[in-house]
């Protein structure tokens, strides 16, 4: 261990904060996606604000570089070391600090796993509304510094919009408290903003104050099937206007779910006859027959007037998660399958079928890869998946990569869309940042980064190239 | 005119932009509320971005202070002149850019009016949630720049929530054109939020993408009346849980109310009896008979359940108007009448009527007001209205205001509430702003504002004490 570690590790105190020992290291060093592998000399594991000051300031004085770390599922490399930084690991702050209901808050520490969250909430009638797949795992201070969003952005936003208040340590260790609880505070800089989604490289998310809504009282579900990609921008405009409860309007193509069922028999065919785009429609309603009917009667309309060619609405909760299968099974599945390029991208909604077709085109172009999509057709997010074919090696699909996402970002960028709708930039996607990110823009932010973290210590690397 | 001033228009060139005529200038001096009255000896008018920034780099160059200028409809000095700022005027940048429908986005330049936009809107079926009594005056850039509010912030947001990009001119006269579209973009830090609320101290607003939303389908309308400021709570949880559509809870005392009738014979009694405080409850529903008959049955749950002593339905606009009627009269009705001391705070919904209690036990304290109240019962910002009584002076009513403000703030602290709900700091509120924001919020946001405006030429002292 170097001397400047040993030093800060004696400046800190508290030897029972820190893992030093090869055989726990191991499991800090590495994500889910098995992508990034890094390297770690120490962990360290801060039980309180208090505890993640002095492991930064100290870490500050002596410039050694640190990786904050939440659940560690992110899937652009943003929360695993690379080359002997410090990991800061938030899992031991896992508190539920309680719930406020008159002004619908709940605060929480920043480790504490979004499902505990959620079945705390539950338990009380309320929930968050940003949900996720890694839920078990991922935890409330990640998902705010990646500024996750998940299937009901279209309806409550992203984490951003349920951050009322937060409290920061800056890399010199000072602590920011600004947990705020009001919805309404307009006393100047909203300096929590500068935190989200900044992905560990300005500070780190220590609390939160997060909003919180009533249980939906009724959630109504249908799967529609549209004869062609054309008819995916009039299917949006259409719900838009008349499905006032939106919560999720998610798209998979056909061809996504053929795929699936090659290789897992008990996933029905979602509907009769075939369709080029399957969509899984949800709203919340009132707890009526009435709101029921109403929901009947807009689907009918949908299908009168041509706008869907066919649809079936969930009678019950098991009818209901059949048809989220659908859209959900090709994330979970296509990457186990086989070898899989995963880009995530937002275009203009106006513009996500020819963006579509291009993708597909694409894949032909380059060679071994089917393009499979799915995404959320309500905020034109695509998740764009370059899939091996048989005749492909290993090695040429890795060679590939390369020249796939280089195409794929700037055609991205001539519908004016972006390289990273949700999973953030990281390690992964800073090569590409300047494909959404103009000069300009991009100088700002390291200045804001200079301003916050003048010794460069914060997450290096992720974002933007390390000075 | 000083020597900088001619060098820096000569510089920037093009004379028409500019206003130097004293008959021209007065104004451009004062806002409406005549409370605030300055002095500047140049007013510019760009009509471009370019020339925004033309002007802008040319004042840094020469340490100009500058104070930039919407439709000066703001409530706490932000956009006057001081002693001899240039005022930059956006009212000729009034372009509406364009509707993007499958995007539900709209592009305008800063100076277009809110009014205008929302003809415009109004004309495509949409509408873009932030409205405000000043609608003909006030202007987008304005509005962002001051982070406004209104009354359906419960469901939509402030105007935070509604920008999806802005473009920004920054003090040395860089140009961030950060115009983004997307809902969903995590490409880095999230620029924009720096400059809304900022009230002018960090950049010059241009050009915004704003988010829009479908025309609601039906508005219902209704006024209900508690037996006491008790109940108050007990209304929020409820309708919380079961008005899904709640875009207004908005409340109005007694007294304001007994004020206003005095001097408003128009105004009719709200409801049969006199009740503690008056609700206005108003809900975006299906446009259909059986979603009508289900708000009524949820408003007389709320009266069998002994939540509300009484409660109309509003049948038609024009009775909806009226039940609004009750709820805005005070706004404009008591400072003509009187002279008013105007507080805009929140306080966690918990703590409301304890509050508001306190805060009538202040005015009785300090001697010679009335204390009028209302505001927005779903998110806890009241507005507190000292009213001068007939025995008080002139004069003894403007010596107690500085007593008032700091009792009132520190009561506000007290709650950890905000010292300012939506109105922002701006000069009135620059020396409370240590009620609502810590030492380190505070040297933190100094530390944003030196780094975007090193000179310290945008709007000084307004919200931070100028260095």
């Amino acid at each position: 261990m170097s001397d400047a570690l040993a030093q800060m590790r004696a400046e800190v105190g508290d030897a029972s904060m820190f893992l030093d020992d090869p055989a726990d290291l191991a499991g800090y060093s590495s994500d889910w996606t098995r992508k990034f592998q890094g390297r770690t000399p120490l962990v360290a594991r801060p039980g309180t604000t208090e505890e993640v000051s002095r492991v930064l300031a100290a870490c500050n004085r002596h410039r050694i570089p640190v990786v904050p770390q939440g659940g560690n599922t992110g899937m652009v490399g943003a929360s695993v070391p690379r080359d002997g930084e410090v990991v800061i690991n938030l899992s031991r702050m896992n508190k539920i600090e309680g719930l406020d209901e008159p002004s619908a808050v709940v605060q929480v520490e920043a480790g504490v796993p979004l499902q505990a969250l959620q079945e705390y909430l539950a338990d009380a009638g309320y929930h968050m509304p940003v949900d996720l797949g890694a839920r078990g795992s991922c935890q409330i201070g990640g998902m705010i510094a990646t500024n996750a969003g998940g299937i009901k952005v279209l309806r409550y936003g992203h984490m951003r919009e349920q951050v009322f208040g937060l409290e920061v340590v800056l890399a010199d260790g000072t602590i920011i408290n600004s947990l705020n609880r009001l919805r309404k505070n307009n006393t100047g800089y909203d300096l929590k903003q500068m935190f989200i989604g900044s992905e560990g490289t300005l500070g780190i998310i220590t609390r939160a104050v997060l909003h919180v809504h009533p249980q939906p009282l009724a959630v109504r579900t249908a799967m529609v099937g549209l004869s062609g990609r054309d008819k995916m921008i009039g299917l949006l405009n259409a719900v838009r206007a008349r499905f006032r409860g939106l919560s999720s309007l998610e798209f998979v193509v056909r061809e996504a779910v053929d795929f699936v069922r090659k290789v897992d028999d008990t996933i029905r065919e979602p509907l009769e006859g075939k369709h080029a785009v399957y969509v899984v429609l949800e709203e919340e309603t009132a707890d009526s027959e009435a709101a029921s009917d109403a929901f009947v009667e807009r689907l009918a309309a949908l299908m009168d007037e041509g706008i869907v060619a066919d649809g079936i609405v969930a009678e019950s909760e098991a009818q209901a998660k059949e048809i989220w299968r659908i859209r959900e099974a090709p994330t979970e599945t296509i990457g186990k399958v086989a070898l899989t390029h995963k880009f995530d991208v937002t275009v203009p909604q106006g513009t996500l079928a020819p963006f579509m077709n291009e993708m597909e085109a694409l894949a032909a172009e380059v060679g071994g890869f089917i393009c499979l999509q799915y995404g959320h057709l309500g905020d034109g997010n695509v998740h764009v998946n370059m899939v091996q074919k048989p005749e492909l090696s290993a090695d040429d699909f890795h060679a590939r990569e390369a020249e796939l996402a280089a195409q794929i970002y700037s055609t991205v960028a001539s519908h004016q869309g972006s390289i990273s709708a949700e999973h953030g930039v990281g390690l992964m996607k800073r090569k590409y940042l300047h494909y959404s990110r103009n000069a300009e823009e991009i100088a700002l932010m390291s200045r804001v980064k200079r301003m916050l973290d003048p010794e460069g210590i914060m997450n290096p690397g992720a974002i933007l190239e390390a000075d």
